[in-house]
């Protein structure tokens, strides 16, 4: 029986001691874009984990970062648990716009500055912690626990899915809890059902060997204007214009639309942060927020040609390059719309675009009346005394299909880390408080995982 | 009576103060567009112009480069000619690219290698030179003079139209010669009755006051997708889809088509030269020539939006913006036009894009039987030894319609550069020969100019 009174005394103990694991974890950089204190990050990690109680180790990935792996063998004939996050970090560029050195983990007052604290080695300390905790208060686990933190979250978890499907037997769980999230403006975690799939791509388009004086326009076909053809050819009227991109739609469910249906959700915030005036189509509370939540995306992330500095040069380019993510929903998968894309721009005649595939992830659904999601809803109710809130979709993508569609297990996607920790931004932080309520929240997670039948 | 013999033998023995004048020009980088060695670069032509027995003086603008400007008197009661070029030139870099140093004027056989040395330090010697031979050869000048050499041609000619409207009693004249050309592969000049206007803008959108993550897109709208959406809406079917585009093309007129009948100008060298597969909608022939000498275009010279450097970033841009310059042909105004542009983007919904206009040129037009025309077509008969071509209108833009439309006289657009010289490119160079020859060229004109009722 877990006493959240002993665990909260257990950790005020101990509390130096996380501090500190979260800073030497926050000083090893591990940005996986740029490979930086990749191999002393994975490491360190193995270090906190093995003293923990984890039977842990560094797993070696060809070409690809390491994963840290650890279980703790439970109480005999339970249940199975697989905890999910991340060691590695976004890029901390812009440098100059940090306010302290994004690598120093410096602490002031409650909070702890550095690029990953928040995203996501508050949430990796905060899993290795509350299995540490729930060791030294009780000797044993009520259920079986397995971690596995990878190291290439930020650059699309490229070997995440050969992984975990050649280590089936080694991962095999009864749920996945996938804890890379944050709490919501009112200080309860959000829990999430599913996530979105991914597939970024980037359109070149080449139409000469060199670009050209401008006045060949009237002849010559101008790189940029093909793309934005193009671009326009693919989405119409607000809806992606492939044939057949939305065939494999299937959320949400009559559950996902009755749990929307409770969801008191803010979008109207966004607007304020970001200087928004109206949302696309006018949309509003619930109609904004299923949207949101379940609307397939085609998404300019970048584009480029020609001359694109001070003033004015008359040129005809030869070269148009666009960034596009396209936002997947459940049981859309990337490889089939990528074949759908590429299909639809040569019968629109595109014959000088490539399409490049950069990256992509398949999107992933949990039932929400899933025990795993149940659990996780109660152990947060629990810890931070209010309601969490349960949607039955993110809007974000993650590679939690690993764990529903190659292990076939149940997983919600959850986490400690603050609302507006400045993720992927200058002047990441995560609070130290927050942590320390983490491991209370993975605590009781594994709490009544045990529990429920 | 000019007898060409007499002059090539004056400019065989003048040979190496012609050049050692071109080289002290194109030592001086005089480049427009970043301030570097105007005054220089002026304080040198004017001594050159004197030096040929010109009374030359340096005019100060207000704000602007200044302006070099000559007269010789001629016979007592004759015309009056006025030659057009510009001492200015386009930035040399990427400098990294240059063979030899881009203001060094070095001289390899036939070749002075230089940044303006072909565009148009080479036309101004010849200009200036032939003036200087033919006084030192005859003491006097057929016809009246005028020499108008601007330092701003490479940065539209900001503020041409202005002074010639202050001065037009001091520039009248009866005809005005741009020396600002080259010559055609076969080595023979090409002459336009007609410049293309120009009408750049830059086009910039901004929805929102920072960039987001791009799971936001089902609700926020992009930037990037609204400029393309926007740009898309200006183009259709090839034809520029803003309501009255059209309205005030007055050209070809059916004298342009019988000139266009006549020309034999191989378009298709284009396609080898650029790595172009075929034209737009496949033309060839005169259909193509007439598209490229009297279609007004719409081309995009620069997009930029979003993330556009290597990999993937998944992010939802806030500010996009497009640089687009018009080719507009006779007699299209540009300011209205841009009023035209900007009702249109409004009266489409686009309240979050500005048009910001860079710069803008009045289209111009010569009738091709004009005196001027047809002498400077004989001019180049006699010194290239076969038939110049004329164009009834160019692709190209340039500050002619300040001759035809603000002094009101006729113009045509010729020089002596050679072909292919790398104009506005890395390793730009004149031939020696061909300076001298259109020293030949510009001492031709003035003759069959005076010679012609």
């Amino acid at each position: 029986m877990l006493v959240l009174d002993k665990l909260k005394e257990y950790i005020k103990d101990n509390k130096d001691d996380i501090v500190s694991d979260l800073r030497s974890l926050i000083k090893h950089p591990s940005v996986s874009a740029q490979g930086i204190g990749i191999d002393e990050c994975a490491g360190t990690l193995n270090s906190i984990m093995r003293d923990a109680g984890l039977e842990s180790r560094i797993i070696r990935i060809e070409n690809g970062n390491p994963i840290v792996y650890g279980e703790v063998k439970g109480k005999k004939g339970s249940k199975t648990i697989l905890f999910y996050s991340h060691y590695d970090v976004q890029p901390a560029e812009p440098l100059d716009a940090w306010r302290y050195n994004p690598f120093s983990g410096i602490v002031t007052d409650d909070k702890i500055y550095g690029r990953g604290s928040a995203d996501s080695k508050g949430n990796v300390i905060a899993i290795v912690k509350a299995i540490k905790a729930m060791l030294e208060l009780y000797d044993e686990l009520p259920v079986n626990v397995k971690v596995l933190i990878e190291g290439e979250e930020e650059i699309s978890s490229i070997n995440l899915p050969a992984f975990v499907e050649k280590n089936k037997d080694m991962l095999n769980a009864d749920a996945c809890v996938c804890f890379d999230g944050s709490l919501n403006p009112s200080g309860s975690p959000n829990i999430f059902a599913g996530l979105k799939g991914l597939l970024y791509v980037e359109l070149r388009c080449k139409t000469a060997m060199v670009d050209m004086h401008s006045s060949l326009a009237p002849l010559v076909h101008n790189a940029a204007w093909v793309l934005v053809k193009a671009l326009n050819s693919i989405k119409k009227d607000g809806k992606i214009a492939i044939p057949n991109w939305y065939d494999d739609v299937k959320v949400p469910s009559k559950k996902d639309l009755d749990l929307l249906d409770g969801i008191d959700y803010d979008l109207e915030s966004i607007k304020s942060s970001y200087g928004v005036k109206e949302f696309i189509g006018d949309a509003k509370g619930k109609t904004a927020l299923k949207r949101l939540l379940f609307e397939p995306t085609c998404n300019i992330a970048g584009i480029y040609s020609g001359y694109v500095a001070g003033g004015s040069k008359t040129v005809l380019p030869s070269e148009a390059y666009a960034k596009i993510d396209f936002r997947l929903v459940y049981d859309q998968n990337p490889d089939i719309l990528l074949n759908k894309l590429k299909k639809y721009l040569k019968e629109e005649g595109y014959d000088n675009i490539d399409v490049i595939k950069l990256g992509s992830v398949e999107p992933s659904k949990t039932d929400p009346s899933e025990s795993i999601v149940i659990c996780t809803q109660d152990a947060a109710k629990k810890v931070y005394g209010k309601e969490p809130t349960l949607f039955p979709n993110s809007w974000a993508s993650g590679p939690d299909y690993v764990f529903t569609k190659i292990l076939k297990i149940p997983s919600v996607w959850t986490g400690c880390s603050p609302a507006n920790a400045n993720i992927h931004a200058p002047n990441e932080f995560t609070s130290i408080s927050n942590v320390l309520d983490g491991i209370c929240y993975v605590s009781s997670i594994i709490h009544e995982f045990s529990m429920h039948k």
